[in-house]
């Protein structure tokens, strides 16, 4: 392997390499693609039907990372594919596979590109009519069950088309930025196929003629607007496109608001970015900026429910350009098969002349960055001030990861330095994302700090990957935010609901338990202050602070957001 | 309701009760409905998808369960189908139910009836064509990945049907002994149908005739046999059919054997008992007896790889019965249409002559209980040896829950007092199993110990249900075995493998965390002897013995299955 193929996400576009498949068997070939889009680290748990397939990696220059639970590793890959560009679970058949459903399901509904490798039984054993362990109803049930949430599958049983499956399916995972699956029977590892293969590229192409026209239309659209603003969605990331985005707003000088899920997907502190927009949810002044907007370019964006604060969003489809990896729509007509990237680079090539445009005092990065909260006092815990705090010391080597309920609606009060740096579940909202998304994290960016919100409900799903990340020597900073049960809960439906309340733990032992770290308690402001300054002072071990909320305590955002939702809820 | 529900099952199926549907809403329809199946107890997360639903169950005499994670309420309800009869876990949509396919999976696999109940977007605010949170693909996602692995389904979203949709799911499981799926949309749960409707029963019936002649059959060859043997699998629980199971051993005088997965299905201690049938795996003087035999009943057994000792069984098809639910053989011929129950009773009531035949002596119950290990003393832990001093303890209130690895193939040496006290996922192997299932069986027998044989690869699963355990006030002993990884696969293929080796717990110090419990500690014979005695002695608290095995530990019967996967593991 040589140094060029770790950057081979561009090279893989151009059709390279051809390399000398001779003597490589599948469980190899499917080793060096891997390795040509970039991953070099991939997280699972072994089983008996995968274990060849785990001995041929653990020969290989990727490093296994064994996680305490298969849906953590699905997670942990989620936020690694986030940074990396790609990232890959490896798991046994069945009671490994279908262990990260769920977390494959959200990678898939927030389009990140985590391939699953799984084992699966020898093609031999399956004649003879027994029932093999870890089935559940044929031989094809794990694989139909992955149709429902990956762009792409193989089974690979047949050698003469493996080689060519692993591309096709490693492409269409390079290419949609969603999970792909890739089946491989445990007597196929070590098969050498008889062919000479080598890889050709991607096949795909796009309408040149209706980019063209999509571009010309957009441009004009935009020279004639007097107060364009762009929503920028999570596909900037995924696509890589943020430099092609601001040499966009640069060029037509319009300002960036950015989606919950697509926050940081160029730094909070640039200063075309004026802030989140969460329609009635977030900061009102983004929000009317937004909506009075005569021109709202949305560009890789979901439009998801709480991505644009809950049906709460008022944007007029005539007066926006909605364009993502999959669609692109103009006021209320339809261009197909026009990418992302090409849509962007064309319209920053077009010659667009910037029009004298200014951002709103309040909106400026500047404006945002004073915060409303005090010093700290004897006072109780409320989260917001919580955030406050931790946006003094948030530097551009923090990763932040949110976990689902007032742990991601307070993190949009957050201002992320760097691009990417913020991971959460925002779409998807499923809870116990963090702490594992945490190990992804720190695989990834091991030179980076990696800051994790989470609820205690969140933490008690899945907690002990905190395990793997000591393990492993990282040294998070989790934030366990305490209300004693499902909190967000209470503010969607009202009543006293006992179902909402979880076991008291004694959460800062859990690192006596993991042989490692330090535990602070937090109660007041005081010592919250303390225990956060102390963390973020000792670099070289993890931390968790357990910090006890005041009753009833939600930030502006989850009171705004419970108001909307408690209307739909029923 | 009256009392006589709490044994509908068998109500249900003469056709009552036709009770009054005015005013009934369609949650409590369904709450009415899992109650007639002796439903007491549900397990779940809740989530804004079903929290209108989560509120009707608090209202309701179903007391809800809260777990740490839903797929450990999936396995918590397993175990309480197994015990109970009928078992549900209530889950939001796709981020609970996705978490749960794996729980799901093995239920399925193993034939456990668990009801599925998920909440899901409400009708009304799917028209509005935005992205919905927790939402995959489409709506019918997580429908359709159900579909694989449950007997039945509906979505209730018609209130003209929705009763009757409930009544044909729920009859499904009760019939089939497998999970079944009901997803309530969250604006239907306070519907009130507008008609009239009453519980009409199950409409299936067997094949009067061939059920007639497959009796006579095996009737025929029954006492034309030298030395017949039945070999008992779990369906025989499942069905309730272990009296008629007992009736046509006595009447015949048939010895019994069971599968692994059957295990328990009489009690060990009936004299008619003979052992546990695993191939080449098990007690050889089993397994000869088996294979020599000129007729083999297999009644409600699963022709697994592990149940019948990974293909080492040598059972010759022209002389079984293999008899399931779902299937009747004789010989080489098939039978459709056959009921289990049926065929047994029938054969019980077709007079047949017991002839005289004795079972061998070393096959006697007496002879199989004295053990082979001796008593404590300075030596290290060795698993057989800790399985022979919790066979002296074992008791008719003792519940044995088996996890996977060595854990299940250990226990497969102890001999169970009464019916159904055993429980493991001995054929889908599910790793993660045990400790949830405790919360459901506790629940099921909150008058019974729960004894949990888990190792430390399975605990670092799903250990944290040891928390709702205590929150709930059970009292289970939790001897975990420490072979710091996933022993089972060093013994399934050779190596010295760095990812089988996982990170190291102080698991007592778990106890601290959760508040509550006695933690033990033993690395020797001595001290395994003290820690288990305490535990045995002191009822009024959960009780967790950290068991750190010999370095290499195996069971004579792990050490016998591998040796035959390791042929096949490849």
């Amino acid at each position: 392997m040589d140094a060029s193929q770790s950057t081979m996400s561009k090279s893989v576009a151009t059709g390279s390499p051809r390399r000398v498949t001779a003597n490589v068997s599948i469980a190899q070939y499917l080793i060096q693609r891997l390795q040509d889009y970039g991953i070099g680290h991939m997280f699972g748990i072994p089983g008996d039907y995968v274990l060849s397939l785990y001995s041929e990696l653990e020969k290989s220059p990727i490093e296994m990372i064994g996680c305490t639970r298969e849906d953590c590793a699905g997670f942990a890959a989620d936020a690694y594919s986030r940074l990396n560009g790609m990232g890959a679970v490896c798991v046994t058949y069945c009671v490994g596979g279908l262990s990260v459903c769920n977390s494959i399901a959200g990678a898939f509904a927030e389009k990140s590109p985590v391939v699953v490798v799984t084992g699966s039984p020898g093609l031999k054993e399956r004649s003879s009519g027994a029932l093999l362990h870890h089935m559940v109803r044929d031989f094809r049930t794990q694989y139909e069950v992955f149709e429902k949430f990956t762009i792409a599958g193989a089974e690979l049983s047949d050698p003469l088309t493996a080689f060519a499956e692993i591309d096709r399916v490693l492409d269409a995972c390079d290419r949609f930025k969603r999970p792909v699956y890739l089946e491989l029977p445990r007597d196929m590892v070590h098969v050498v196929p008889p062919i000479v293969h080598g890889y050709r590229g991607s096949s795909h192409v796009n309408d040149q003629q209706a980019t063209t026209e999509a571009i010309r239309e957009t441009s004009r659209l935009i020279e004639s607007a007097n107060c364009p603003v762009i929503l920028a969605g999570v596909e900037v990331h995924r696509f890589g496109l943020q430099d092609e985005l601001l040499q966009l707003a640069e060029a037509a000088n319009i300002p960036i608001a950015t989606t919950m899920l697509g926050k940081s997907v160029i730094s909070e502190r640039h200063p075309m970015f004026i802030g989140l927009y969460e329609g009635a949810l977030g900061d009102q002044a983004v929000t009317q900026f937004v909506e009075n907007s005569d021109l709202v370019l949305l560009l890789g964006a979901f439009m998801s429910d709480i991505n644009l604060g809950i049906f709460s969003a008022n944007l007029n489809p005539a007066r926006c350009v909605y364009a993502t990896s999959e669609t692109l729509r103009i006021s209320h007509h339809h261009y197909h098969n026009v990418g992302l990237k090409e849509f962007i680079v064309g319209l920053v090539e077009s010659g667009l002349v910037p029009q004298p445009r200014s951002i709103p005092e309040q909106l400026s990065s500047t404006k945002r960055s004073s915060s409303k909260h005090g010093e700290p006092g004897e006072g109780g815990l409320r989260t917001s001030w919580m955030m406050s705090r931790l946006n003094r010391l948030i530097d551009a080597d923090t990763i932040v990861i949110a976990d689902v309920g007032d742990s991601l609606f307070a993190a949009t009060e957050l201002t992320i330095h760097e691009r990417g740096e913020f991971l959460s579940p925002a779409y998807y909202t499923s809870m116990g994302f963090s702490v594992p998304a945490a190990l992804g994290a720190a695989t990834a960016r091991p030179d980076h700090r990696v800051v994790v919100l989470v609820g205690d409900g969140a933490f008690q799903m899945t907690g002990q990957e905190l395990s793997t990340l000591i393990r492993c020597g990282h040294c998070p900073i989790v934030i366990l935010l305490d209300n004693h049960g499902y909190g967000t809960e209470r503010y969607l439906h009202a009543g006293d609901w006992k179902y909402n309340e979880i076991h008291h733990w004694n959460y800062g032992k859990l690192l006596d338990v993991y042989g490692c770290g330090k535990s602070h308690y937090a109660e007041t402001e005081l010592e919250f202050e303390k225990a956060l300054q102390d963390a973020w002072d000792t670099l070289d071990q993890p931390h968790l602070i357990h910090a006890k909320l005041v009753e009833g305590d939600g930030s502006d955002t989850l009171k705004n957001l419970a108001d909307r939702m408690s209307k739909t809820v029923g």
